[in-house]
C-alpha cells in the first residue's frame, strides 16, 4: 500500500526534483502540495509547484498556498541560489489547473482530520511555517499525524550560518514548534544532503532516460551545480529535498539515529541551529521521537530519481 | 452608527464586565466573542464566555473558540487570580447555545475579509494568540481592521514581573506580531487600567441597579476583590478588561498618547514588556500607528458599566 | 566629618562639575578620580579629568586610568553630547600633574582594602567597567565598601534607548555586575536628573559667583544646552553627575525610595534597562540593599553647585 | 630553545596531569601556575595545584590565585568528574612553597609585559576568566603574547550540555572575550580530547616507569575512569588537559585545521558552544588568527606523558 503525503515546499530545484520523485514512485501517494514562503515568495514558488506538476503531467494534484512569510522574523528569501524566479535556468510550461481556493493550513488540518489516524505523512522541504500553524490552529494534528520526513537542518553543518541550514534558520521559531511536538520526526539535514551530490555520472543517469523531462531535470542541475559553485564553494551541488521522499519510499537508501532534537530560538551565532544531543548510547524509539539522517546510499538514492523520472514519460 | 467590534477574551472577571459593557451598550456591535487559552485554559474560559452571554440573555452572540496556547512558549494561567475555573466566586448558568464549530481564528478572518474594509474592530482582552495567528494566516485582514484596541501592557507598571503584564508575558511572540503590524493600535496597559478601580463607592453603584446581573457583577467584584488583595497588593481590584470598551463607547473615557510601542522578546527580565518610547515630541497620527492610554476618567467609566447593567435588564 | 570618595568619571560635562562639586565642598573628602571610557574614548577623558583638577588647582587629587572598553559588547561614545574632545565648548588648561601609573582597578581596591572598613564611598557617574572589575579582581571590596552611589539608568525614562540609559547601556555587563552584588547601592537616574536642570536661573546663579571657574561652569552649560537641544529635545539641559555628590553631601536634596533593582542584559529592545519592582509595598533597608533617586530639590542641588564654586574661588 | 608558559588551570586530575607534563619535558619552561575557580571551587584547585606541584618536587614553580567565579553567570563545579576536593581518589603532600601574594591576573600581565614580545604563550586548561580579566585590565597583552593554546569548547562535541563544553559553558562571556581578541588561538577541544583516552594500554605505560609519581598519575586516571563510566558514558576516561602541552611540545602530536571560531552567550541550548565555521576551503593563518584541533596521535601522546614522568623521577 502507498504512502499518502503532503509535500510542503518552496520550490526552488531541488524541491522540483523532490514532487516528481513523488510523482514518479508508485510507493507515493501525493494527496496535494503546500507552499510556502522559502527560497522565493510564496506566489513565485506557488506558481513553480504548479508548472512542476503541469510540466509532470500530473493535473490531477492540488497545489495550496500557505503563509507568505515567517511567524516572527523577517522574511529572508535564497535568491542567491535559486535566482530571482526561485526556478531559474529552464524553461516552465503554463499551469492549468488553477490554485486552490483553501488556504493551505487549513487543508492540512482538514486532510489529516477527514484522514484515518496514522495514514498521513508530512513532508516539509521549505520553512516550517504552514506545519507550525497547523499544529497551533488545530492542535489533534499532532497525535493523527503518521510522521514528519523533513529536509532542513543539520547536526555538524550549516550553509545559511556557520551552524544553521536555510529552512530553519529564515523561520526558527517555526522549526521550534514543529521539533517540540511529539509527533515521530525524521530530520533529513545537511549531514544527510551534503551526500547527495549530484555527480557528473549522477546527471548522466538522469539524462539517459532521454525524456523531455529529463533534460527538464538536467536543466535544472546545470543551473544549482553553477550556484552551489559560485556561492558555496560545492564542485557538484546538494540535491536536498528528495532525499525525504526517497526515505518514504525505501528507508534503506540512508541509515538514520535516534536522537533527542530541538532548535536553538535565541542564539546570536546559533539562531535556527538544530540542536542534536548525541552524546552517550542512542535513545530507543519510545525513549526520543526524533531521529537524523546521518548516512546517504548515493546509487540507490539516484536510481530512484532516475526511475520516477522514467516512470512520468 | 453603532461600532462592530470582535471581543476576544478569556474569562476572567474583568472580561465578564467587558462582554456585559458591550451588550449592554447601544454604541456596540458585538458581532461575536472568541476566546482564548489566558486566565484560564481554553476549556474553562470559553464555557465561562457562554455562561456569562446566558447569563446575560444574551443568546444571539455566538462563541468560538481559538487556540488553547501560546505560539512559542509554555502555558501559564492565571488561577491567583480568576480562581480554577477563571470565574471562581459566582454561580453560572448552564449556557444553551451551543458553541460554533469555526475555530475562531477562521471566523476572525471571514468576518473580517466578509464585512467592509474599516468597518470591524478587535477588541482583545486575553493573550494575543488568536490574533496573531490570524494576521499570520490572513495578511489582509491587516488592512482591511478599522482598529485594534487591546487591553494588556504597560508603559511603566507590571503585574506579572516587574516591567511585565499577563496577557503579553504569556505569550509575548503573538503579542509581538500584533502590535508590529501597521493597524492602528490602542494599548489600554495597567498604566489605564490601575485607575479604574471598583471602589466601594463604584461597587455600591453597581449593586444600585438591584437587577441579579448587577447583584452578579458584584459578586465578581467580591471574588476579584480578595484575589487583588491577597496577591497583587491591592485594596480595591482593577478592572482591566472593559476599559477597551468603554473607550470604543466614548474616547473622552481616557486620555491617550501616541507613542512607538514595541514588545520585548527576548529579554529576561523584561520578557513580554511592552516598550514605548516616550522621548521628545508626541508623534502624529500618520508617523506613529500605536498609542497607549494614560488617564482615566473613574466615574464616566463607572457610569457607563452601570448603565449597561440597567440596560440590559 | 567628610566622607571619603572615590569619583569614577569620564569627562564629559556633567562629570566636571560633579567634580569640582566634590572639590568645592568640605563634606567630601576626594581621595582620587578614576576614568573609565564612555562619554569619550578613555584617553580624552582622562586628559579632561587632569584638565578639570588643574583648571581647579587641585593638582593633589590623582589621577588613575582605567579600563578603556566595555566588558563585552562593542565600545560606543557620546559625541553627540559631548563633542569630539569629550568637554566640547571650553578651553582647558594643560594639566601639571602627571597621570598616575597604577590601573583604576588596582588603585581602587588597594584604597578600598587599605582604608578602614566602611568608610571609602564609590560615586562611578560613567559606564561601571571599572567598578565591575574591581569586584570580581578582589571580591573582598564588596564588603568593605561604604556605598555606592551611581549615576545611570533610569526606572522610567531612557535616553540612549527608549527604555536605557547611556552608562548602563554601553556597559551592561559590567552594571549587571554592580547591581547585583549585596553592597548599598543608590541609582541615581535619568528619573532624577532630568529634574537637575541648567535652567537660565539656574545659570545665572553659576555666573553671579563670578570667578573665571563660574565662567568656565557657564561655557560648559552652554555647550550642553546646545547638544541637548540638538539631539534629545531639551530646552536646558540635565545636569546628571553631581547629583550624585550632592546627594552624598545632603540627602535631603533628593527622594529616594528602596526597591529591588536589576540590569537586563539579553533584551533587544530593553538592553541595558535598569529594571526597578516597584510593586507593593517599599522593602525595609534589610530586605532591600538597593534604593532609587525620585524626586530632586531644584533649588537646594543648584545652591550646592554655586557654593562649591564659590569656595574653589 | 624552550618555551615560555603560563597554565592557568583548576585541578582537577587531568589538569595534574598537564602540570606533569608541562615540568618533566624540557621543551617547557613553566613560568608559573594560576588557577582559576573551574572544576572546583578556587581555594580547593589553588591547593590542588601547590600539592601536584610538592608531589613533583617543583617547588621552583610559584603559584598564583586567580579570579573565584565568572564574569556574570553564576558559578558551577564539576563535582560529579573531580569530586568534592577536586582531586578525589589520590593521598595529596601537604604544600610547602607558599601561595603567591599577588593575584594571577596581575601577574600574567606583569610577566607578559616584562618578558620580551612573543615569548609567552598563554596554556589555559580551565574557565577563561582570568584571560578574560588579564586582557580587560591590560589591553596591550594581546599583542605582546606569542599565542593561546587552550582546552575547552569543542567544534562538534559538547559535554556540559549537547553542545557546550564545562569549560566554556561554565564562563561564557570570559571565552568570548579571550576568542574575540586578535592573538593566535589554537582550541583544542573534546573533538581532539576525546581521543586522549586512558586506555588499559596507555595506563600500563605510564605505570611501567615504577616511580612514586606513576603509581599517583596511575590513581587518578583510576578515580577518572570511574567518574567517566558513571557520568558521561565513557569505558576510558579522556585526558583533555595535557594535550595542550602536548601540542606545544610537539605539534605533530595533533593535526589543526585553520577556522573562524565564537562563542555563543545569548543561546538557550547553545549556550557556551565554541561556533567554528568549516564551510568552504581553510583560510591562511593571515586570513584567520583560530584554529581548533582535529587529530591526535595516541601514541605519541601517551609517549609524551610517559616520558615526562620518568624525567620527574
Amino acid at each position: 500500500m502507498s504512502k499518502k503525503i503532503i509535500l510542503d515546499c518552496d520550490p526552488g530545484h531541488d524541491d522540483a526534483v523532490a514532487i516528481l520523485l513523488a510523482l514518479g514512485n508508485p510507493e507515493i501517494d501525493l494527496l496535494g502540495v503546500t507552499t510556502v514562503g522559502g527560497n522565493q515568495s510564496l506566489e513565485k514558488v506557488t506558481y513553480n509547484a504548479r508548472a512542476v506538476l503541469r510540466k509532470a503531467g500530473a493535473d490531477d494534484v492540488p497545489v495550496y498556498a500557505g503563509c507568505d512569510r515567517p511567524l516572527i522574523r523577517e522574511q529572508e528569501v535564497a535568491a542567491s541560489i535559486h535566482g530571482e524566479t526561485g526556478l531559474d535556468g529552464v524553461e516552465l510550461p503554463e499551469p492549468t489547473r488553477p490554485l486552490e481556493q483553501e488556504h493551505a493550513v487549513n487543508w492540512i488540518i482538514d486532510t489529516i482530520m477527514s484522514n484515518e489516524p496514522q495514514t498521513i505523512t508530512l513532508v516539509p522541504t521549505g520553512p516550517l511555517t504552514n506545519i507550525a500553524m497547523a499544529a497551533r490552529l488545530e492542535p489533534r494534528i499532532v497525535d493523527r499525524v503518521k510522521e514528519v520526513v523533513l529536509m532542513g537542518g543539520g547536526y555538524h553543518v550549516g550553509n545559511w550560518s556557520a551552524v544553521a541550514e536555510f529552512n530553519i534558520k529564515v523561520d526558527p521559531d517555526a522549526a521550534h514548534i514543529v521539533f517540540n511536538e511529539p509527533w515521530p520526526l525524521t530530520m533529513v539535514g545537511l549531514d544527510l544532503t551534503h551526500q547527495a551530490l549530484c555527480t557528473p555520472a549522477a546527471q548522466k543517469q538522469v539524462e539517459s532516460v532521454g525524456t523531455p523531462l529529463a533534460t527538464f531535470v538536467s536543466g535544472l542541475m546545470d543551473y544549482f551545480r553553477k550556484s552551489y559553485q559560485a556561492n558555496q564553494d560545492f564542485v557538484d551541488p546538494p540535491v536536498h529535498d528528495p532525499c525525504t521522499v526517497a526515505y518514504l519510499i525505501d528507508p534503506t537508501v540512508m541509515t538514520t539515529r535516534r536522537c533527542p532534537l530541538d532548535v536553538e530560538i535565541r542564539g546570536e551565532l546559533t539562531l535556527g541551529m538544530t540542536v542534536a544531543d548525541l552524546r552517550g548510547p542512542e535513545p530507543s524509539e519510545k525513549e526520543c521521537h526524533t531521529q537524523v539522517a546521518v548516512k546517504l546510499d548515493h546509487q540507490k538514492f539516484w536510481d530512484l530519481i532516475t526511475d520516477a523520472i522514467r516512470r512520468l514519460g
